[in-house]
C-alpha cells in the first residue's frame, strides 16, 4: 500500500441527494466536503483505500421494504470499504491495521469498533480482495450456493451473471464440488471468461444465443441448481429447464429496473409443483457468524487457484455516482471497486 | 357394506373422450359398458364402491407436462378408488377384503396385487375415509405441512382452500402443533365451516373481504407458514404478508384455468428475497413408503376428534363426468367422494 495517509482536514463524502424509483444514477448523488470526524471513546478512524460498488445498492436507497432502512436522503451512501487505521480509541485496533465493514463511500469513517467486519490478514493477496472473492460477494457465492443450493457431485449448477463477482466464484465453486456449470452472461467477452477463465463447462451468450434452445443442448438432464442473480426473461427460460427436486437459489433481480410496482412475468407455481422444485431468497446478512469458516475454505481456494476473480477497478471517488448505474448497463468485467487512494494496492 | 357384490358380467368405465386444455367438463368423458375384467394369476378383482375425485386431476388428463403419463384418450379415468376384492389370483388378498388404490373411474378394476395402495382396516371408521381424510388428502396435508411447512408452537399457518378436503385437515394438524391458524375460503358456508368445525383462529372470506386488508389484521406479524391450493390473486396478496424466513408451500393451483399458456402475474423473486423465503412444489408421490406412519397420526387425530372431515358424496356413477367441474365451480363442502354401489357405507 503506496498511497499517502496523512489525514486531511476535510472528508469527501458522497451522499444520497435525491431518492431514486428504479436504478441509482450519477444525478441521485452528490459530492460534499465535511469536516473530518473525531473518533469517541471506543472508536477508530479508517482511511478508506477501496470502496464496493454492488447491485444491492439499489435496494439500500430504495424505499419500497427491504431489509434494512433506507439510506436518508443527505446521508453518505452505506457501502462495504476496506481501508487502514489511522487514529484509534478502541483497544482491540492499532493505526496501520487494515480493516473492512460498512464504512460508506467516503474518505474517512468514524467506526465503533465492535462495527469492523474484520481485520484483513492475508498479506499475501491484494487488500482489495476484501471487498470481493474474500468479502461479501466471495460469502454470499459460497453461503448461498452450498446451504440452499445444496449441490451434489455429477448435478449441473447454472448461474445467471456468471461471470460477475459473485456468479464466478459460484461456477468455480460448484466445480471444486464436482458439478457440471453452465454460466449464462451477457456478450462474447464475458462469456470467453466464463469459459476461459471460470471454467464453466458450457457458457450462454443470452443476448446472442435463442436461451431456450441453448438450455436444452447445455443441461439435457435438467437443472439441478439454478443461482439466480437476474430474475426476468432469463429466469423465465431458465425454469422450463428444472429438473425433479431443483433448488431456485433467488440471490439477485439485476434485471429488473423497479419493483415498484413488481413487473409482471409467468406465475411459477407450476414448475414448482410438477418438479417438487424450491425457490428461497438468500441474504448473507443472515450469516454473519459463520463468516470466518467461509472465508477461511475461500482463501484456500483463492491461495490454490482454483478459484479464480477479476476486478475492475476504478480510479477515483468522483466516479462513485455513475457506478451503480454503470454495473446495471454491464459495463464491468468483474467486481467493481472505487479506489480512493492512487496507487494503492 | 351393504350393498350387493354380486359380479356383473358389464362395467361401466367413465373414460376420457377428448383432451380438454383447462378443467376438465362432462363432455370431455363418456360411459362406456364393457365387459367385466378377469384377472390373471397375481391379479385381484375390486368392486369399486367409492371413487375419489380431486383438483389435481385436471393434471393427469393434461397434455402438458406433467409428473405422470397423461390418461390416454378412450382410457378410463385415472382416480383413487376404495372396494372390495371379489376375486383374488394374488395370495395376499381373500374375497371381502377393503383395499383403495387407483382403481379407476369404472365398476371393477383388476389390479396387480402389489399395485394396492393398502388394505383398510380401521373398521370403526367409514370406509370412504380411505379416499380422504386418511387417503390421499390426509397424507398430502400431512407430509406437505410438517416436511415442508416445518411448523413451530406459536407460528402463524395460513391456509389457502382451507375448507377443502386438504385444506382442513392442514389447518387442524397446524392446531395440533401449536399454531395460530387463518384460513382463506370462498362464500359463508366455508367460511363458517371453518371456524366452527376446523377450528381455524380467524377464517377469511376473500370473496366478501378485500384480501389485503384482512390478512394484516388476521396476521400482524406476517405468515410463517403459507400453505397454498391456489395461486393467483390470492397468492398475490398472501406473498406481500410473508414473515421472515417463511415457507410457502405449493400444494395445488385451483384458481388458474388453464396453465398453457402460463398466467401472468406479479414476480415473487423480491419478497423471497427481502424475507429470505422459500416457495417449494409438494407431490404426494414422492412419500409412498411413510404413508403408514402418516396414516398411524392421521387415524389417531381422527379417532380423538382432533381432526374432523366433511364429505361431499354423489350418488351414482353417472355423476363423475360432471364432478372435477363442479369442484372448481367451489360447489363441494368437504372432499368430494362418488358412491357407485348404493348404500355402501
Amino acid at each position: 500500500m503506496k498511497g499517502t495517509l496523512a489525514m486531511h482536514p476535510h472528508n469527501r463524502e458522497v451522499r444520497l441527494r435525491t431518492r431514486p424509483t428504479g436504478i441509482p444514477q450519477a444525478e441521485h448523488f452528490e459530492i460534499v466536503q465535511a469536516p473530518t470526524p473525531k473518533p469517541d471513546e471506543g472508536q477508530i478512524v479508517v482511511r478508506n483505500l477501496f470502496l464496493s460498488v454492488e447491485p444491492a445498492m439499489r435496494g439500500w436507497v430504495s424505499s419500497v421494504g427491504n431489509y434494512s432502512e433506507p439510506v436518508p436522503i443527505g446521508g453518505v451512501m452505506r457501502s462495504f470499504a476496506v481501508g487502514r487505521v489511522v487514529e484509534s480509541r478502541s483497544p482491540d485496533f492499532v493505526i496501520g491495521d487494515v480493516v473492512t465493514g460498512m464504512f460508506g463511500w467516503q474518505d474517512y469513517a468514524v467506526v465503533e469498533g465492535a462495527k469492523v467486519q474484520r481485520k484483513v490478514d492475508e498479506v499475501d493477496l491484494p487488500i482489495s480482495t476484501a471487498l470481493g472473492v474474500l468479502g461479501l460477494n466471495g460469502l454470499t457465492a459460497y453461503f448461498a450456493l452450498l446451504e440452499l443450493g445444496q449441490p451434489r457431485a455429477g448435478e449441473t449448477v447454472l448461474v445467471s451473471t456468471a461471470a460477475g463477482a459473485v456468479g464466478s466464484c459460484v461456477g468455480q465453486i460448484a466445480k471444486i464440488k464436482g458439478c457440471r456449470t453452465v454460466g449464462i452472461a451477457g456478450g462474447p467477452d464475458k462469456v470467453e471468461l466464463c469459459r476461459t477463465e471460470f471454467g464453466y463447462d458450457v457458457a450462454i451468450d443470452y443476448r446472442a444465443q435463442a436461451l431456450d434452445a441453448a438450455l436444452k443442448v447445455a443441461c439435457p438432464d435438467g437443472v439441478n441448481v439454478y443461482f439466480d442473480n437476474t430474475s426476468g426473461v432469463i429466469s423465465d427460460a431458465v425454469l422450463k429447464h428444472l429438473a425433479v427436486g431443483a433448488r431456485v437459489i433467488i440471490c439477485g433481480t439485476a434485471s429488473i429496473a423497479s419493483w415498484d410496482p413488481p413487473p409482471m412475468g409467468p406465475r411459477v407455481e407450476r414448475h414448482l409443483l410438477v418438479k417438487r422444485a424450491r425457490m428461497q431468497g438468500f441474504l448473507i446478512f443472515d450469516y454473519t457468524q459463520r463468516y470466518p469458516e467461509g472465508l477461511q475454505s475461500l482463501t484456500k481456494w483463492v491461495k490454490a487457484g482454483l478459484i479464480r476473480y477479476r476486478e475492475d477497478i476504478l480510479d477515483g471517488l468522483e466516479l462513485a455516482p455513475d457506478s451503480i448505474a454503470g454495473l446495471y448497463r454491464g459495463e464491468n468485467l468483474g467486481k467493481r471497486i472505487i479506489r480512493i487512494v492512487p496507487n494503492a494496492a
